[in-house]
């Protein structure tokens, strides 16, 4: 299988071999094998590597995604995705696809240089709620960058709403945290979203940035993987990527369907260029499982040839008083993305024993992601 | 609910009134509801409408979309994605929100007048298989136009690979049902793929037509819904759009999680500007069925203000001897997407055949689409 992408497919409630042979011909060909002719049959087609009692692997020569990452996604995914009870639960990308991909710009070495913090954890928020004004928005900037959060994210729902008009917001919220920073002396980012059509995304980007932003939020489950990969790629953007879960959930949720949590949320992420991906955690209000949490944070971190590693973010209703807890189980190369909980009380102190907590992290907490943490 | 957006959720095993607190609060402000003024409570917020045993009914302003389409995915769809057991079963936009959308530039009457078919079923095919050079492809669509196809599209799974490269397959395909239309008499169009990322897509869709394409197939699940309403808007591109599911699956075919058939593959590619909507038939060699096929067809005929119904085109394994029961069910506003089965045996015979059959559809079969029409 050298040289080849290998993928390997969980199978509910049909035989297997079926639907490797299934498979195998709907993601090349489309078309009834035996009318092929032979060095199609041999070439084109995906061939099944393996097959146990519910899985399949199969592999496939990358000729047929060519030089098009969206092909890759269309192999592996694209007719397969209409079948019930097939989940993709590994995958094996050669060099040669993986060229395709930029990776991570920034990746964790260099999300953690722009906010100076060399190997603690990383503290992020989102400006809420919707229905808020851009000066309402921008002053809860400027208290969470002043009292220690390293990332100060647009809320994803917070788009271009009469409430706080995107170019305003973008104004107003980074000039609050560029001068808390010089109150403060640190070096916070603000991170507007960029929730707008591939098409307008990187005009957009840049726009931003001018408008101060230090890095951006991006939906790929709604603006699609390729414009992640349209603002990694862009050598005058130079922004850090923080990508967010909206919309992709029916990828992963559905236990005998989609693919594994980690090959979305973090491999996929990762490979179109997030610097950070954000995903529901553990025990809060989503139905993330531990293991599959940590799955994402050991796709940010497996070891690939070029590809940065990448900061997964856990989210979605972590407390105060669970914040050791998740320290110990994703370890220090973690952005800690706290909401809604930060605003039950005083909004400064809550912030400033947050930045306590991922100070104090111990050294001995691992500082590889995942479920090696614990 | 007179101008609210209202979206309809079943809920499976789960309690029906903690889910839509959880839905209303996490698609509107993700935030302590408590904690929120108490106009953004009341405004903001969606409103639960009805709750039954295991559906809920929610409304929203639409000022919490905007002006834009894809916060209405993200309203509808954002964070409630990574819900288990959550699925949207019905959806009514009001006209300030149908105004976001283009539609079908063409729409059923527009096509019809393209290929000059005024009435009966169309018939479209794919250029197939993957691995077969550009001059081959090209011998098929002028059989395929020549012996009665309208539509002759790329497979989806075309891109640019070496043994067909997408620039010189469109010239040599174009071509050949160009020159086929002159023997002819007839108006059969060339759809190649533009399965190229969103920031590309319009500039490469310009590309196609001076390359002669009739129209475009494009993969939303791949590139994006905004990429086909960025064509579809284009004032200049004047090609009708066919959009192919590949990569959709995980929205509609898990039974208590995603989408309804319909409001993906119908409503959501027709308000984005699909002409044509490919779907796999029931009974292929795929999951759907029989209702959840009527459904689209029903979602691509639905009565909406301004925004011009769509053409199904069921596909997926469609038989040269099962034609007469495909066309009874979805009567004549379809088109019959048949691709493989068309290689089996004398091409140019089977092509005469299907074009006789839906030549000969009966006067009697309903002209409205989906289940009135069997």
């Amino acid at each position: 299988m050298a040289g080849r992408i290998v993928a390997r497919y969980r199978v509910t409630d049909a035989d297997v071999r079926e639907v490797a042979e299934a498979i195998r011909v709907e993601q090349t060909i489309e078309f009834p094998a035996e009318l092929a002719p032979e060095w199609i049959r041999d070439s084109v087609v995906g061939r099944v590597e393996a097959v146990t009692d519910d899985e399949v692997e199969l592999s496939y020569d990358p000729a047929v995604v060519g030089a098009d990452p969206l092909q890759l996604l269309g192999v592996l995914w694209g007719n397969v995705s209409l079948f019930e009870g097939v989940r993709l639960v590994a995958l094996q990308l050669p060099e040669t696809v993986l060229e395709l991909f930029p990776g991570p710009r920034f990746g964790v070495a260099g999300v953690r240089a722009l906010v100076g913090a060399p190997d603690r954890p990383l503290l992020a928020t989102a400006l809420k709620p919707l229905g808020t004004s851009a000066t309402r928005l921008a002053d809860l900037a400027a208290t969470f960058a002043e009292n220690g959060f390293d990332l100060v994210k647009d809320d994803q729902g917070l788009t271009d709403q009469t409430w706080a008009p995107w170019a305003e917001r973008v104004v107003r919220c980074a000039d609050a945290v560029r001068r808390a920073n010089e109150r403060t002396g640190r070096r916070a980012l603000y991170l507007p979203s960029l929730n707008v059509p591939g098409h307008r995304a990187v005009e957009q980007a840049h726009r931003a940035k001018e408008l101060g932003a230090g890095g951006l939020l991006v939906v790929p489950g709604l603006v699609g993987f390729e414009t992640l990969r349209a603002l990694a790629n862009d050598p005058d953007l130079g922004l850090p990527l923080m990508a967010h879960p909206a919309a992709l959930g029916s990828w992963v949720v559905n236990r005998t369907q989609g693919w594994r949590h980690g090959l979305v949320l973090g491999l996929l992420n990762r490979l179109f260029g997030a610097d950070v991906t954000v995903f529901p955690n553990a025990g809060g209000r989503f139905s993330f499982a531990p293991d599959e949490c940590a799955d994402i944070a050991a796709e940010c971190a497996r070891a690939l040839p070029r590809i940065a590693p990448a900061l997964p973010a856990p989210g979605g209703g972590i407390t105060l008083d669970r914040v050791d807890d998740v320290l110990a189980s994703y370890g220090r190369d973690v952005v800690l993305l706290v909401g809604g909980a930060v605003h039950r009380g005083d909004l400064a102190a809550n912030a400033r024993r947050l930045r306590a907590a991922v100070e104090a992290a111990s050294p001995a907490t691992a500082s590889t992601a995942g479920r090696d943490a614990s």
